[in-house]
């Protein structure tokens, strides 16, 4: 007996005081109290919740090709209703909401929009994600989530094999933030997290991390961890992970290697564990976090509290299976499936063109920024798809780059991405680091993105900027 | 200019070498190479992007009825095809992995799912879970997300004044694992996480509460952080806020309290912080956890680290309405819209009702367990939707009720729980806790179930089970 179980009783439901009729063309409905729930799996269930579905489908396909309405916080909080009412808000309200709140929000998936490591929309990694949405399950035991383990099983050794490609060695610069943060976390306190110097591409200096490390060494300090990245958040550098894994083993220290970012292009063996974030260059929807130990069983060791009323041993299954003891936080979201079917429709090698697409399009870009040098500024060789340059309005063109330039270019940064974000015609993300000021920073990892929209983004930020004048 | 912006142009991508036809009863599609990626937001695109994604709802509109076709992890996996592939598969293929993803899953919307805090599948929360992928960003900056950004704050300022009902105090018992957790990750120790003890009903005892903080301070330890509970996992026990706010206040200890289960029913001022987990009383899809603090500005105190490179603060806009800085985890996943579009869909008046409804059904149960006491054993009047009771198969009724029976009846439950997986039919949990053995605990949160499907579990669990015998 087969049922349709997503569907919506409104008639039937022992919440529901409104009688709601759909007709193609429009939703018209006669209203005999208030509408409370909208229930699953009544056996008596009629075709109407798949007609609401369906136009929220409708919805979501409709976004219109504007990246941006921007409009300032103060401005969108008078114009837009969020309020949360005391009694129900009619179905034909909630696709108007629905409605409202995608034209305001910004088009992450466009192609014009270069402001994020996370862009694009890949359209089976969302079919992944509104099935995980029905499935509404938590990564928590095998009861209750049996093909979602077994697939965060399949997919993890798959990641094995996929590892460092010999000859040249990838390159870390400043690392992420996040490792601050957890030494603040995790109560050991941001003063005992010490920077290693990066050169000039923002990959570490390995000679810098092992006089460091005597250093604190001979002050009687311990030290346990290095971060190593592959992949900056800004200048897309690769930290040299075979020299850092040698001064790791010579000095007895965790090798964890940040490849959030870059880890689509690489993986290590050396490393005790890896970070990757598959919802960046590899365009898998947001969240995606993954995190790989060499180690088989050192999740369990670390983290087990064993809480009896959750994970029970005499099960009639093999508890292994179970992964809620091994985390720190209890539930998790099901993030493997959009994964899992994404990779299924590209395959591997799907992925590797990708790969290889999003770098040929990032090699046209420096090639484009080079042949018009009046108006842009390439800042270094980019080893990943991260673009850094400046821009330069008509002020500031033809005159000798010096430090002095430099702070004005970056001015320009804050004031052109004004006007882009007033435009809403394009996004392109910009910040300081440790030897420059503010700069652009573009991103391509998106798979819409073509030489067209590269060209359409330098032109653009051209017509937008030309006339900014700073002090 | 309206554009689709999500369509797959199958013909014209530059990575796609398939031509795919659909026709409306079956995918049919003419090999030229392989299928790569789907790409939104193209001029270009045309319509079967938006037919693959109906045919994706369909299959998620499809779900069997049963609950669980309950396999062996080794049965499963020599069963499904989850290998990920070198070259891409067809979408046909990917829609028939989602059906058989589906097949094999735990239906937890079905209301013969008792078996977890979250449970049920509200359609509304679905549908703005479907809306949050579609946008996928981050919850990070205004710049990003900026109607979500706003959503947020509408949502915890409305929250605010949901406060605790005056008259009898709602009463905490063992509380959370992730307590301990918390001890141990945040560098403290889980030897400085002690344990207060709780009555039989397992709520805090307040005067053992101070007895343990004297003692400790009496040592030159500092308490400084106590957990209360507001409806604890197992027994849904309430702990005596007020009384625990009084102890606290007096000895300037930090309250917490962990209102992540019972949270739709109470809230408190009186606690300097309090979470609470719509994704389990309320229904809202998971995940949705949120955590409240009474003091303006703590988590930016506490949390920021000011990275230059995302945080800038030379913006258009007013840098607070960016959030990410006030967060220990950078990105982070939008979980706001389902549960904004829930509530502008049900009403504060229809949470309302649902609470009063799952109450209800609660106790219902209760009087439904009393009136076949030969065959089950109410263990304690619920406070809340968590019912804990005995199943007594034939050999153990009309014995009299004493601990020897009690460690026979804790293993019925590993028995008869192993027999409803197998049949599919009905889940529910069971666990023990510091006084008894195993024991089920069912709950009631999903607003599919009625009174028949209460009775069904009943009559079900001793369908399964009457004949079992243990040693």
């Amino acid at each position: 007996m087969k049922n349709i179980i997503l569907l919506y009783n409104f008639i039937n439901d022992p919440f529901c005081h409104i009688v709601i009729r759909f007709s193609t063309k429009n939703i018209s409905y006669k209203a005999r109290g208030c509408l409370l729930s909208i229930l699953p799996y009544r056996e008596d269930s009629n075709p109407q919740t798949r007609e609401f579905l369906a136009r929220v489908v409708d919805v979501l396909l409709d976004f219109i090709q504007q990246i941006l309405e921007f409009k300032m916080p103060e401005e969108m909080q008078k114009m837009l209703d969020l309020n949360l009412p005391e009694d129900p808000l009619p179905l034909k309200q909630l696709l108007e909401d629905c409605k409202t709140t995608l034209k305001h929000q910004v088009k992450t998936g466009h192609p014009h929009f270069f402001n994020q490591l996370s862009c694009g929309l890949d359209i089976i990694s969302l079919a992944g994600e509104w099935l995980t949405a029905a499935a509404n399950t938590n990564m928590f035991t095998y009861e209750i989530a049996p093909v979602f383990i077994l697939m965060e099983n399949v997919v993890w050794i798959c990641l094995q094999p996929v590892c460092v490609p010999g000859g040249p060695s990838p390159q870390v610069p400043a690392c992420h933030y996040s490792v601050k943060s957890c030494a603040s976390v995790g109560g050991l306190g941001t003063d005992y997290c010490i920077a290693v110097p990066s050169d000039e591409r923002g990959r570490m200096i390995t000679s810098e991390l092992e006089r460091l490390v005597r250093y604190h060494r001979d002050r009687g300090n311990v030290p346990f961890f290095v971060n190593a990245t592959s992949g900056t958040t800004v200048l897309g550098a690769f930290d040299p992970l075979m020299e850092i894994a040698d001064i790791c083993q010579k000095y007895d220290m965790w090798m964890h290697v940040d490849a959030a970012w870059g880890g689509g292009l690489l993986f290590s063996k050396k490393a005790d564990s890896v970070t990757w974030n598959p919802h960046k260059l590899m365009g898998t929807l947001l969240q995606c976090s993954t995190v790989h130990f060499k180690y088989e069983g050192i999740l369990l060791s670390c983290n087990a509290m064993s809480a009896e009323y959750l994970f029970m041993t005499d099960k009639i299954y093999d508890p292994r299976f179970d992964t809620g003891d091994k985390v720190i936080q209890c539930g998790r979201h099901n993030d493997i499936f959009k994964l899992w079917l994404q990779w299924r429709g590209k395959g591997t090698s799907g992925f590797e063109r990708l790969m290889d697409r999003l770098m040929e399009l990032s090699e046209y870009m420096v090639r484009r920024i080079k042949e018009q040098s009046d108006k842009f500024h390439l800042i270094l060789e980019p080893e990943m798809v991260n673009v850094s340059f400046w821009y330069l309005p008509k002020q500031l063109r033809g005159l000798p780059h010096d430090s002095n330039k430099e702070i004005k270019l970056g001015k320009v940064c804050a004031k052109l991405k004004g006007r882009m974000m007033q435009a809403g015609t394009i996004m392109v993300g910009y910040q300081p680091d440790d030897r420059r000021p503010n700069f652009f920073r573009n991103i391509i990892s998106s798979a819409a993105v073509t030489e067209k929209d590269v060209d359409f983004l330098l032109s653009e930020m051209d017509r937008l900027g030309h006339d900014i004048v700073v002090d």
